[in-house]
């Protein structure tokens, strides 16, 4: 009998990747395509399943190819379409990318949006196996995030659920680039702790503005690894602001863990220990010492291929 | 064939409802026992039971009894018990309510807490049938919360889910008796607006401390209708408190409406408006003017005989 394989695809505005991934989330196969190249979603659908066909030409005799997952900005589950996402070439359009791919590859599809993936692929091949309530976060450039409950990823009545980033911490806070003030990613994210770092640097008058450009999360981990107050403080700061919202969305879905993931999850106990603590301090008494907060057992590099080739898996069998 | 026939049991600190509901969500038989006569629970459960089979009698030929379902504060869902509640008289208790009633009542026996329950008692038998995304808000002496994502709810890995009144709104605001400060419930329920009203008529020294004590949510929606000012703006501020957390509580399960049940509930315009209002000025742009904010369809005196009744007609039906 042959095996099953599942394509991950995720669709990213610089990058699309694809990998074929087995049962054990072993990624036998992978490529990356410009994105940018194609001025038409047709065309990069085209060139991506010309590109899978050919990937799985080694496997052809053993393999069976059960399903294609893909992560996508702004993937809508119920539709399968990708609606007008900022950081694509085909932003002001709404792409029926299922469609496009199924007429393809006659197999199950699944679209959803890459915090979504990520979080089932932590749930399938990561650190959240086994449980049925979580909440991934993924602290990159913004702050996403994904959350399972009964088992189940929770999309909402129209696919949009899901955006913990865009939870308003402070009524007047830093301007988001969603319009509105005070959101959470405007903190906790890559681009937070940035802000938050020039900003602790300017008030110390310790820097040029020169070196406050080249500040990334890396760099400004490197910083507190040195013992750099200002470095360290930011992360501390970061991690108040996460750790509070975070026991504010514990009272939503009481979940068995929350899972860290992206950049300034790397960035150890800078990041884990504030966290950790001022969640504990603003739990309701009820779940206090009960949920756990954890770095992604997820990889960085193939993370969204997983994620996206574990919506398929998570239906053949789970 | 018999016609099926639920029990729904609404156990409260000072009564103990129960009634015989049907398909229909008619309630065929009803009845109350006030809780504080029975030290012991298994002595309240016997005469419950008692009385379920008597009450049961007129329609033993025509029916049969299918299940039970039970709303209690702090019910646990999944291990069936009544843990700690610090309204009942066994509160430093983990009482096995389930096990009690199925030894007397050998049917389907369902267990969870009084929001949850109305939660699907909406779902079943309200405003919210056919919806797979809703969030109910009851708004009494403090604010429960039922979440209900693909049409399940939420109960969470320790079926502690649900909070949405133990959101912290203002890191320091006002002392709850959760013992943290600045929940939603200290501004949004019954409790919550008479504190806004006292407030307000205080820092306007228009009223005695002994007219204060009179105020009621009810009293302060007459006060309202009538024109008086503080009644007004306290609504307001209530509104405006309750529009931007629900706004942000869509973050999380992107529901489809989000019903508001209780006493204040009940208040109309004065409450409705100002929450929309800031409901949607708060909204992320992608769930803008797509989530209705909706009155409870149950009324106030049946409606948690028939969320408990509901918990079981779901298992049954849906």
């Amino acid at each position: 009998m042959k095996q099953p394989l599942v394509v991950g695809i995720d669709i990213g505005g610089t990058n699309t990747a694809f990998g074929l991934v087995n049962q054990q989330g072993e990624i036998l196969a992978k490529e990356n395509i410009h994105t940018e190249h194609f001025p038409l979603p047709e065309d990069l659908v085209a060139v991506v399943c010309k590109n899978i066909k050919k990937a799985f030409q080694p496997f052809v005799e053993t393999h069976e190819l059960k399903g294609v997952g893909i992560g996508a900005p702004n993937g809508n589950h119920f539709k399968g379409t990708i609606e007008f996402a900022p950081n694509l070439k085909w932003k002001n359009k709404i792409i029926p990318i299922v469609q496009l791919f199924s007429e393809r590859i006659p197999v199950k599809t699944i679209l959803t949006n890459d915090a979504n993936a990520a979080a089932i692929g932590e749930m399938i091949f990561g650190g959240a196996k086994g449980m049925k309530d979580f909440i991934f976060i993924t602290l990159g450039t913004g702050l996403g995030s994904g959350i399972v409950a009964n088992g189940e990823l929770i999309y909402g009545h129209d696919s949009c659920a899901g955006e913990i980033g865009h939870v308003i911490v402070f009524p007047d806070g830093r301007q988001c680039g969603c319009g509105r003030k005070g959101c959470l990613e405007t903190y906790c994210s890559a681009t937070g702790i940035k802000r938050t770092y020039a900003d602790l640097l300017m008030s110390r008058h310790e820097k040029t503005s020169l070196e406050e450009k080249v500040a990334d999360a890396k760099y400004i981990f490197d910083k507190a690894l040195q013992g750099e107050e200002a470095a360290i403080e930011a992360f501390d700061y970061t991690g108040k602001i996460l750790g509070f919202a975070l026991a504010n969305s514990v009272a939503y879905t009481s979940p068995e863990a929350i899972f860290l993931f992206g950049g300034l999850a790397l960035s150890d106990q800078f990041i884990f220990e504030p966290t950790i603590k001022n969640f504990e301090e603003n739990l309701l008494h009820i779940y206090k010492g009960k949920i756990k907060i954890l770095p992604s057992q997820l990889k960085e590099n193939t993370a969204a291929i997983l994620g996206a080739a574990s919506l398929v898996w998570k239906e053949l069998v789970y």
